[in-house]
């Protein structure tokens, strides 16, 4: 048997108590939105949801792993008591992560997403851009409910602050697509693509979740910084999942990144600082109209070889420490290891 | 020389008053929300809101007719007095119809808009999805600008109003794209389709300027419902130019609603009430998989015959009287003009 700490440094972290204490109260709150309608529209989101099959059939629950909302509950609790008057903020996020997928898996030209067919891929492109459109739609709708029992102008800070986020998310996904037409990007313009496509969303959920709580000014802020580091954390350990995690984890082909020239941490890493030799085999790979899978492999080694899988590994651990730093002397003690769990699953690691 | 009367019947109504009046300050709005960030995204939504051309030069104005945001002023200077409290609302709406533009030139597949290439066009289907949520995002937060002038509570009901009539809409694009694909739909499928397709958000424009003019209950219900009619009225008119309009005025070609089997409204009448030779004509073309041009001239022609052009004026007229019916009793005696202008300039006709 392997020593303890070995296991503890490689075995999976469990998925966090935290996440299935909020996700009966964020599912019922998120069905209440959808409703039952039995057209199309409704069909489709329900199906995205992981709720219904394509003909409209209930299955068992897949949907995501919650991560937004349970962040907006952990700090509207930690600093009021109770996380009830969060909910429907709670919901706003998942609806718009969940908008941001639909429409995302379109233009990625994704066939599938948690071992499923994607949306597009069911109903055809024009009915999944007016899916995701919806999706959108209902978060909105959704934090409006907020309404009943805060005062309006809270309600309006809170929509303010989902709205800025939302622009700064769909801002980083341009980005993302324009980066993968270049043969290049610095480490710089890389920060801040993922730091608006995918850390402004988290940091927002935090955030979000103290405005909610009653956090003043400051609190706030440094919940969204904590947010903002561990979605850094969070964007470039899910770039590592993308070329060495396993397709049945991730739900993803293994490699997909790469065939898609996605300009992920680990390849900016090995295209700006790998040597010469290595640097020239990355772009002889990439300068062709079609990644194979022979390139991806010979992509996967070289990374490898110049150590971009380390690299990566130590600033996902970086910016998860400092996220931590911001937010958990904030929180009480057991909303403090909710934290630190959170974290650990996040980005694979134990802190 | 024709007889004046005759005149008064066939020819275009002028540009009413109303548009050019609010046109500057509803740009100027505009501008001061979607900014002159050089970054791609903001280049596309310059560029589909007709002020840039497509390497970001600035352009000789080319925009949409602002229908919505004029309608919203309209009636809150009716009732108040003044528009300027009104300008992030309009502005709203001009942004929200132009986000749904933006998806629909994609869903449709048009290569053109506004007599220029539209923005998947110019930049590819997945960047265009961006350019579209981009729009929606900034309705949303020009909307939040409301803050200054008006109570919180105010734009609370101003932001479910839009927000509910956004969700109608899209309702009414997912209908109308399902029903491209049924060999017939009924009335009131079709109703029920532009109901949400395009009256609902002609009916928010009307009821928001109500609202934002400190209209009560009685007051907004009356605007939407004129709204509503004058929508029904207006997406009758554009279904009849669909078939009969000039490209030349449109900017669409011609004929192009029934190459891509779209049952607007000319086309329903003819598939329900045609006798059986005409019907069966009818069925035939669209029962092709691809309408070519010797198909749509034969639609076109079976539509004349069965008397579907007739039928769906008389409609637009019905539903344009409806419309000032409702709401011009409660306009003071200018503003009712201009009401009749814009009615007699969206239906094609004086009143």
């Amino acid at each position: 048997m392997a020593h303890p700490s070995l296991l503890k440094r490689t075995a999976a972290p469990a998925v966090p108590g935290a996440f299935a204490r909020y996700r009966p109260n964020v599912e019922q709150t998120l069905k209440d939105i959808v409703g039952r309608d039995g057209g199309l529209l409704y069909r489709m989101l329900r199906y995205h949801l992981g709720w219904e099959d394509e003909h409209g059939e209930a299955v068992p629950a897949s949907g995501g792993k919650a991560v937004r909302s349970t962040l907006c509950l952990l700090a509207a609790e930690a600093l009021s008591g109770s996380h009830a008057q969060a909910l429907p903020g709670a919901a706003a996020l998942e609806l718009v992560h969940n908008f941001s997928l639909i429409h995302d898996d379109i233009q990625d030209g994704s066939p599938e997403r948690r071992h499923r067919p994607t949306v597009w891929n069911v109903w055809g492109e024009p009915q999944a851009i007016n899916a995701g459109d919806a999706m959108y739609t209902l978060a909105r709708l959704a934090l409006l409910r907020l309404d009943g029992g805060l005062l309006p102008g809270k309600v309006l800070a809170a929509a303010r602050l989902l709205d800025d986020s939302c622009l700064r998310m769909i801002e980083g996904q341009c980005l993302d697509l324009q980066y993968q037409r270049l043969d290049t990007v610095t480490s710089e313009q890389y920060l801040d693509m993922i730091g608006k496509k995918t850390a402004a969303l988290l940091a927002c959920s935090l955030e979000l979740g103290a405005l909610l709580g009653g956090g003043g000014e400051d609190t706030r802020q440094r919940f969204h910084r904590g947010g903002y580091d561990l979605g850094l954390a969070f964007q470039m350990r899910d770039d590592l999942l993308g070329i060495w995690g396993e397709g049945a984890i991730t739900g993803k082909p293994t490699g997909e990144d790469i065939a898609r020239k996605k300009k992920s941490l680990p390849v900016v890493y090995g295209l700006n600082t790998a040597a010469r030799p290595q640097r020239e085999r990355l772009t002889s790979v990439y300068a062709q109209p079609n990644v194979t899978g022979e390139g991806v492999a010979e992509v996967v080694a070289t990374l490898e070889e110049v150590g971009a899988r380390e690299h990566v590994q130590a600033l996902v651990e970086y910016h998860a420490s400092n996220a931590l730093q911001a937010i958990a002397p904030l929180l009480p003690g057991d909303a403090a290891r909710d934290l630190r769990d959170i974290v650990a699953f996040l980005t694979g690691r134990d802190y």
